[in-house]
């Protein structure tokens, strides 16, 4: 079942490391160009003009690297499709700006969220009225720019006119997803307890879809891949997105705040409905159900209901259930690569990113 | 000085109220269909699928029309170009439903804004979490909707990829004007007293061009009108959205609200930095600077307060000063068309517009 070679691995990782540099320069240099082009007047004077290029910098650039990986199962290699699979970063952006407003997440990437950054700016400067509404409002608007550029770098990434319109059902369908799976997500934190079945429900229209399955399934539309080698690319990525989604989980539980640039169980405290809580309420015993009903009602989530929380979740087998689960996805992931006979640069580097997208420790 | 005869008066508002009604269809269409491929789970569950057709409808489509027109400066009457004009009100829901959230607008068209139906279902079903909080972040979602859905209307209207390639750079330069504009008027609105020139700078920066220029522009350059055709409408188009927003800020301040669908002196209670505002403290003397700094300084505006506000506005000359240049810029925008030579049908419909977009009582 190995499907990478030793060699493979070694070459697919430098090779997907050189992406991810490209892009990163690639969407930083265009949101600098928008940034020059339309910052003047009163909006100037705001952080954002050295906010929206920083912000861009210091991801995984997961979902250009999907989407290339999906381009190269059925095109050669292209720096003009490069560009246009670096326009899903823009995209990314977009829902983290606004979704670190939506979730009162302080940090993202190891640095103040969007919206602290303008609220700070906002108390620095001794403006009236709320630093804290004010800099959500500035969040989302970045949010919105993050929106409006990534579509204007894929549109006018270099790809010919006919080829783009290839791929631009499945960028629509990624992006409306994207915005109705978030809402899904609000209204799942807003129930004291969705059920596992609703949370699975939203990490394959949300998360798993956007990760993985829809940016491969873009990049192989752009390439004209035959369709069983996009059903291929769409088993593996529904598998390894929610592979993905439930490491994600983990570590916003369990996580490491050096590793992930969050505070320790910052999922817990922000009473996300993730499938680890979902999970430990489904394997709940009786005893261990008064325990949950205990940790779901506190006010606060301090130091020691975090230590309680883990001990619970550990108790249930929820954590290593997931574990299972997360082993068991990435194993038919590869399955369906295998079976696709895809050409080698793009199979080794599904087989290597199925391992980095869900590792214990990124 | 008149461009539009009798005759030609009744024949455009006819023709312009036809324009509406069909645009009104189009977009309520498209939205019903966007609202049945993506609405499942979860999030079918919250009043979105309701809400996001119904919202589109009651608006005036002056942003349509004017591309519509525009695109009559050279082009024929064409269904799909209709269709391309129509994706700007998807644009304009985007901002509204997002502008509420901003400025903590509760109502709007005289129905509840999009975040406050969220909040209010939230309280119905006695969800977790704060109802404001989810409301709000459930109309941004709304409005990240009507954002992309925008941009997929006009690519699939039905033009030629060569006509569409034509229009783009205007509607990107209109999304993120838009944005940059909104973040320039949160700043004004976050300091004591902007100036006039600040205010000025955001009016041509956002609403002006947003409203009436760049839709003109957008609609020309889909025609491939001449470069002294598009000069002209930019003309008109910056003075029109000029007067445009001066009628708009003096109907938040002393509108009916019968007629503008929100409480009388809603400006005044949200204490947007409006041209109103500006004017008054830019032409107050030394007494009125007094009231103008208490009336500033309170908690809240009540309606004492906004009597008060009326005769300091109207003491000031500011109120005149007002309708002086809504007078004065109209004068000259239809000037700008007289000298331009255009097809009488847009020529004699621009006229119309620009009395319908300042008329006192809308």
């Amino acid at each position: 079942m190995a499907v990478v070679s030793p060699a493979g691995t070694a070459g697919s990782v430098a090779w997907l490391d050189a992406l991810r540099r490209r892009c990163g320069h690639d969407v930083r240099e265009f949101v600098e160009e928008r940034v020059r082009e339309h910052f003047g007047g009163r909006a100037a004077d705001t952080p954002a003009p050295e906010v929206l290029p920083e912000f861009v910098s210091g991801g995984k650039f997961l979902r250009p690297v999907f989407a290339y990986v999906g381009w190269r199962c059925g095109g050669p290699e292209s720096a003009v499709a490069l560009r246009a699979a670096a326009s899903l970063e823009l995209l990314h952006c977009f829902a983290l700006a606004q979704d670190d407003v939506m979730d009162g997440s302080a940090r993202r990437r190891g640095r103040p969220s969007m919206h602290v950054v303008f609220s700070r700016w906002h108390r620095e400067k001794g403006l009236s009225g709320s630093a804290d509404r004010f800099g959500e409002s500035a969040a989302v608007l970045a949010a919105d720019l993050y929106l409006v550029w990534s579509e204007q770098l894929l549109r006018g990434c270099g790809l010919d006119a006919a080829v783009l319109a290839r791929g631009w059902p499945v960028y629509d369908r990624l992006r409306s997803e994207l915005a109705v799976g978030q809402l899904g997500d609000l209204l799942n934190d807003a129930r004291a307890l969705p059920s596992w079945t609703d949370v699975l429900d939203v990490i394959r229209r949300k998360s798993g879809n956007y990760t993985v399955r829809r940016p491969l399934e873009f990049g192989a539309a752009l390439a004209g891949c035959e369709d069983h080698v996009v059903a291929a690319l769409g088993d593996y990525g529904g598998l390894l997105g929610e592979a993905f989604q439930f490491r994600d989980d983990l570590l916003g539980v369990f996580g490491d705040p050096a590793v992930t640039g969050k505070p320790a169980g910052d999922d817990l405290r922000e009473r996300k409905a993730t499938s680890v809580v979902a999970l430990t309420a489904e394997l709940a015993d009786h005893r261990q159900r008064g325990e949950l009903a205990e940790l779901l009602a506190l006010d606060v989530v301090d130091e020691e209901a975090v230590v309680r929380w883990h001990d619970l979740i550990t108790a249930t087998g929820a954590r290593d259930q997931l574990e299972k689960f997360i082993d068991d996805r990435v194993r038919r992931a590869l399955e369906a690569i295998d079976l696709a006979g895809l050409p080698h640069r793009p199979a080794d580097a599904l087989g290597v990113l199925a391992r980095q997208c869900t590792e214990r420790v990124r």
